[in-house]
């Protein structure tokens, strides 16, 4: 026995606008040096859906920044939890934009997202300190990493760890891209516990030099119709090639750290990328075994709720966890992996044994 | 005896543009109504002087951005160091509003500023994970603190923690408060080592419900001027009431922890935020004790850097370190209080005593 950190509590927020793939039917679509795209929308929409497995999105309300998302989370793991919100002595946000308002591309961070859902909260208690941690689409599961050092360095006992993203705000609507992101928020509520369970290991890996032109942001494919601001863009099928070579390796040495064996766990909660790809990755994992993936080892949310970044993981794991997504339960004693790659190029997993005594 | 951590090099970068008060002259400042403020900027400049205690200003170099600074601070931190670099397996930066293009003031945190460093370094070593951590000035502060849990909890090393900020491409030419807001970086390298010296204790408070609407973005004083456009903003009374209330009793929380007495302190890096503010702060610890703040003991850079946000406590560790602070010196057994004040309202403290080894 020693002291681990364990999961208590999760929630998330579904934004309230959905968005499906026919609302984009009109979109003029451009490739990367302004040209028009010699494909029907249509067409275009078809083969996105085949790839990318999502059908619709969510994105904020009009009124709605990040933050107000991340905000919501929040209280739905606090509510979902029952615990006592000022027993919190850590916030975590992980974010990549910002709070970014509606008909701008200005990310604003000051004061850091979590100082904003800590004061919506209420949330009194000076020793939880609010920061973010800005790592791509893995910065939730590296909010989980840096709050399980926190709890086994003795400098916090009990955690929230958020996820959000706007990605819709940030989106170039010339870009056929823009039609993966997606807007969302998770939390999770960590804790300190004397147990063998919980966090058994984790791995963190930046690859820069090759990576960091993969995800960036840029200006709009269609010149001159937004001076001066700057959208996410992406190398996609670089990032494609690089994620399924590089994401197995990683979630092996995860694997391998903790001592456990791929053939016990039950599931893996990868970050929704891209439907083909996260199964590219995971058939790769279990190839580097000479094994199969299992039938349902990867639940996806993909369909309906597209990439919404760092709020993939933690909201599947909400989801999962309230009898939400059709079929799939965790267990007291099972082993999950969560897994995620994005920008920087930086992919990250944690080992989790969920606690037998729950 | 028992696994500490220690700073191993640092490095920093002072920024190529010296801006002198006297440049403001011609400036047009505004109250936050927009309307004319009824004195002659010579006026304005002689008060602001005296408050604050700054006479210039570094300013990055209009071709670069903040992870340029970043990425120049890394570099002396590493030459002066003469470590591996490949032997990292942490990067972090402190930043806050990314790397903003002169002309601009969209925030671009995609990929994080670590990887653009870390690329920028060459480095190979996918098991230094490179991530940016956003919590106001105090970020860099905040950013050795999650260093300390990762060597703690052996995750990691050795790490370096960066702090880089551009807060002249984010400020109002029409807000006097800008003539506080520099450019900056510094880095420190730390690893972890048996010893019982190294970072004994530290604190984190973020005081959100009276704090987050002190420090944010919002637009320029000068209506219709940049519309869209947000730039930092600071209701800078409550601030410094806040601040000089609030900080000591953060510092005198982190010694505590340690087990430390103050009068042991030998010298406090503080944040340089405005020379009144932090000469108030530091003799408020002192009083908190029925003591005088002994001459020396807080070593000021802000007269001719400016408030550079995350980068001057790294900055001024590093200046003295190399002996270019005139007077100052760290000497091996010394006791050193990091502490740092900012957007959030964040406040944390670093007690840190001198491997007498070095």
């Amino acid at each position: 026995m020693g002291m681990r950190t364990v999961i208590v509590g999760s929630g998330s927020v579904l934004p309230p606008r959905v968005v499906a793939n026919a609302a984009f039917l009109q979109h003029e679509f451009l490739d990367a040096d302004g040209s028009p795209i010699p494909k029907a929308n249509a067409d275009i929409l078809a083969q996105f859906e085949a790839i990318t497995g999502i059908q619709e999105r969510r994105y904020a309300a009009e009124d709605q920044v990040c933050s107000d998302l991340a905000l919501l989370a929040a209280r739905d793991a606090l509510a979902s939890s029952n615990l006592d919100p000022e027993s919190l002595d850590g916030l975590i946000v992980a974010q990549n934009f910002g709070d970014v308002r509606l008909g701008s591309t200005q990310c604003d961070l000051v004061p850091s997202l979590a100082a904003r859902v800590k004061a919506g909260l209420g949330l009194r208690n000076p020793d939880c300190a609010a920061f973010d941690l800005i790592f791509g689409c893995p910065g939730w599961v590296q909010g989980v990493i840096q709050a399980d050092a926190m709890v086994r360095s003795g400098q916090a006992r009990r955690l929230m760890v958020i996820g959000a993203d706007t990605l819709s705000r940030v989106s170039d609507p010339h870009d056929r891209d823009s039609l993966i992101y997606a807007d969302g928020a998770g939390a999770v509520i960590l804790e300190s516990r004397e147990t063998t369970d919980g966090i058994l290991a984790s791995a963190s890996r930046s690859h820069a030099v090759e990576g960091s032109c993969l995800l960036t942001t840029g200006p709009s494919f269609k010149k001159d119709a937004f001076p001066g601001e700057r959208f996410i863009k992406m190398e996609g099928r670089k990032l494609y090639r690089f994620a399924v070579q590089q994401v197995p390796i990683a979630l092996k040495a995860a694997l391998d750290k903790a001592g456990v064996k791929l053939a016990e766990v039950s599931k893996i909660l990868i970050h929704q990328a891209n439907l083909k790809m996260d199964e590219a990755i995971v058939d790769g994992l279990y190839a580097l075994e000479g094994l199969k993936a299992p039938e349902g080892v990867m639940p996806m949310t993909i369909a309906t709720l597209g990439n919404s970044s760092v709020a993939t993981v933690p909201t599947l794991l909400d989801l999962i966890t309230k009898g939400q997504l059709d079929g799939h339960t965790i267990q007291p004693g099972d082993l999950v992996l969560f897994a995620s790659v994005g920008a920087g190029m930086h992919i990250n997993a944690v080992v989790y044994r969920v606690p037998k005594g729950e």
